[in-house]
């Protein structure tokens, strides 16, 4: 085991994520968590607001400053859209690496993010450098990345599901759909009426339908994998349940004799976070609840021209925290799996 | 309000069809339940086993006997799959009439149901007499049925979604996909490891994608309304929650100027049981919870070529018994709305 | 059935306990909603907030002024604690009667409920007529009562379960316990964070255990059974389901040989929403979700001195809006089961 | 960390209490798994019935014969009731040692242990050895153990809370009540109607009032710590999630003065398991979901003389598979919280 020490930051540490990356880095054998951030509780132990990090963490929240944050190698945003952006060229210029799980530097097409997201993008001249987060398919070039813009929850189910397809040019892509169901915590923690137990448990809705900031999202990867433009509806659905996402991908496929189950199989076999499983056999999102792993099963019903891909992962491990966990470990030249080999709670 | 009685008997009042159908008929004001069997627990109230009908049922469960059930004007049957068609044939000419919740008479093509559910008809003459009981589709058929043939739940949400669109010719009949999404009630009251709280609350999963037995059912009606066949992509999924179907269904249309909403509005505007909702308003499968109202709402993601349409209902009443009242109601004349005026549970 | 119609008022329709007031009222055959508040979303169609209500309610939100509540011949007020006081006075000499859900009426000590509800009173001479609105105990008083203070959730679970004990002396008074566990409906529909489906589902806890408002409440109907101080050690808990409230009481015996299951029998043998069930069996919350019925179940284990008493109701509708409709109906000479008899949602 | 490996045999790995053990021993830095056997599943591997372990343990389930079980230097049983005890002791005198995750062996009086199991022990000569697993009780006597028979869910909820009141005479020791919720977990993975989601979700229900098989267990450990006999009324409920126990535990304080907080803290300081919470806090059980913690809150509402302990463990960790694992730990000499460290999942 490697005895080298990374010490992190996280900056907004009482979100979902926030909590997220706390729970997996306490126990990384090679991290030392030399700050956690809130502006709203600084001076707050952090188990106060966590019960679950009692004994592991004994930290107080501190206030998001650069010269605070400069104790870290590496500093971590769990925070909202538009947060990350103001900080990081300070950071970065202090010697810092950043990995960012909001949105900020995800999207390289300045106007779209902005059309998207609503705000002005206040260091778009760092969006080129930021690197997609998204090992499967980025790990080179993150390894020596400043600034990892860690992919969003949904982006990450439905590239991993789709990519094997598309950059083979096996699918049209021209008509791939994504049904997809999330658990509630990808809302985030925030005080509101919509996500109350009361209003969303013993029930199932679709939102969004007319544009989720996760589409371009999407489109943005599969159209690197397709070298070209790519036409995809998204349909997200609020799912009882606190943790998990279940992407229903439907593409048309053009090479009927294809064994799409061995190209899948061998696109992801040295990857330690992606699961193929066997033919005939379906992933449920309880079965990487807590987990990095994505789980990913493939049908082709009746044997007809539309596949169907089943990816599965928990949004705040693979969709957020633990992605952004094998990042630093990527950047920092840790074994991939360091803190993120534990296995999920089943029942 | 009608003076006229009828006389119901529930075949199969254990399952959770069965208790559902009884539910609804203790408030009707036109029904008397005369005959609740079950073979398993003769002799026994029925209100031991389901106390939420103490108070409001004083009856025990019977044998389920031509003789027995020779009280009732009409017999529902929720029994398991290949059960009605045993004994209806009996029934039929005993003059009762006969409302069957199960599968066997759904399927006009008797060799495509030996198929799909793997047993050989009993009574393959009656299959083309008994009317499919959709009201929105087959209302007038109904009033003089002698046996009518309830839909399954997933046809119902699937059905009334895509009708509009396909008996206008609007959409693309080669390239269908419907996404679908049940409450774990749709399993039934058998004990299995599979819907166990263990196994399926806070988890998500898709099943028999390679093929459910909803499927050609589905297809039939959309082939009907169309005029010809139908291609289908049909994925259904178990939600963690005890009620509900949401239908996510994907068309391409044909004729873009089309103005979908008013279609839709038109089509079901006096349908007492579906509700189109008004332009950007989404269903959500809590408000028709224990009703029978079935829900639609409309989108065309950014305008595109793809229309999505969200149908959900409660997949034990309009998907079940409230449905089977439904019919009951048009084939004995009485008001369609009569015991299925009760106002979904939200919270 | 009676031809009387009631004119109703709802005043804070907006709530958890306003909606399930008006799920209620829609279908009570003799009663016209003429009026239905909210400050907040004034002029807004009721149903666009509450979409199970729609095809059922056809009215907006209106200011809650006691002009426009004068068309009604009674007011609901399902509002927060404090509000009601501030209009009673003006609406009963108007001629209204008042029915109110929240506490502002409970207790008839004016400084205990100053002190456990941390504000001044603003009409304590209302709060003598006021009539404490358990009709098991007080349905005579109701008849010709212009003001109704509507029990809280807790208090009604915890009243109809110990007084057959209190009443006849059976119980020692100075060691009761409640340990009473609710579904999350009962904290309201309030943005917050401690409600969030991802903070409370998959969870259990007790809470306010050093002091719950409902304390005083209780305790003040059982002296006056037991014309007596009681002491009462009382414990909530938010228990992971929206309805629901499970009263699990305990308390020693006296007269080892009295026959307790009789007693109960006796208690309530007339009472329409009071349910003691047969001996050995043991009520569950489901068995009343969206009905009127408290459910009792008796055990005394090992034939030991401590009695335990299980009481369970919907909070929402035995706990709060069912109990209103059920003290309208008494105060308006209307069939107690009016608009009542609706079965529990099972499963 | 010590480099000793110590070689575990699972003997029925299909329950939850089997998977959990598998999930929890799979990343001890000091185990092998060596067998896990399932006589029904026999051949299959064991990742096939559990996803979740899929590139975590790759081993198909055997026969449970001694010959095979002899390749281990522990066996864990996490079978029913009823089972260790016909292949104890050919274990041991094999050479193995054992520890008990079921009942046979936590009742020192075996007439008693018989009347509860309702059958007839099969190796009562191992009883009196064998040392109830405890570890804040029986850590020394464990060190040297060859049988520990690992305590039940509620009991090991139940004396962590009492003890330290108990073992200081500080309570009544004739008016215990201990009012108990359990996640359905406990109730294990056998097929069965009774806990189907849509039979326990959305609903709470006390069962076995009566008289639970944990009952004389708890009882057995408080009248050790009491040295004399206690009276304990003990009601489990049915909670709608999956794992967790909440008891709550009610007790008259003999002496008023004493500083309970301070003595809860300096009894469990040293231990790895127990947290103690800061007075006013009190516990909620997805504090410890897929942890080993036992976290307690202290109560004495309005300073009477009914102090109530609060106390939450997750059912499968402390109160099953993670409590084994501490007991291997203790007496494999490893470190105690070895294997244990995880952080519980929240939210």
């Amino acid at each position: 085991m490697s005895s080298k020490r990374v010490k992190v930051a996280v900056v907004g540490g009482t979100g979902y994520t926030g909590v997220e990356c706390l729970r997996l880095l306490v126990n990384h054998p090679n991290v030392e968590i030399v700050v956690v951030t809130s502006r709203s509780e600084a001076g707050q132990p952090v188990s106060d607001m966590y019960p679950n990090l009692r004994g592991h963490l004994d930290l107080a929240f501190s206030e998001p400053t650069v010269e605070i944050l400069a104790a870290a190698d590496v500093v971590f945003f769990a925070t909202p859209n538009g947060t990350a952006m103001k900080m990081v060229p300070a950071l970065l210029e202090a010697g810092m690496r950043v990995i960012d799980l909001a949105a900020d530097f995800r999207i390289k097409d300045i106007a779209l993010w902005q059309q998207w997201y609503g705000m002005e993008h206040a260091c778009p001249e760092l969006v080129e450098e930021a690197v997609y987060g998204l090992p499967e398919v980025n790990r080179e070039a993150t390894r020596t990345a400043r600034l990892v813009a860690n992919p969003g929850c949904y982006p990450t189910a439905c590239q991993l599901g789709f990519l094997p397809l598309i950059e083979n040019g096996l699918a049209a892509t021209d008509s791939l759909i994504a049904d997809v169901k999330s658990g509630v915590s990808g809302a985030g923690r925030q005080a509101s009426v919509g996500t109350l137990l009361c209003e969303v448990t013993e029930s199932m809705r679709a939102y969004a339908v007319d544009g989720h900031r996760h589409l371009p999202e999407v489109k943005q990867g599969l159209a690197i994998a397709a070298r070209g433009e790519v036409s995809l509806t998204f349909v997200p659905h609020l799912t009882p349940m606190i943790r998990g996402i279940h992407a229903t991908l439907y593409a048309n496929v053009n090479d009927h004799g294809a064994d799409l189950q061995a190209l899948y199989e061998a696109r992801y076999k040295d990857e330690p976070f992606v699961d193929v499983l066997p033919e005939g056999t379906l992933p449920e999102t309880r079965s990487v609840k807590g987990s990095n792993m994505c789980r990913i099963g493939l049908v082709r019903p009746q044997g007809q021209d539309v596949v169907v891909v089943l990816s599965v992962i928990d949004n705040l491990v693979k969709g957020a925290a633990g992605q952004a966990l094998h990042n630093m470990n990527i950047m920092f030249g840790l074994d991939e799996r360091s803190g993120l080999n534990s296995v999920a709670l089943m029942p």
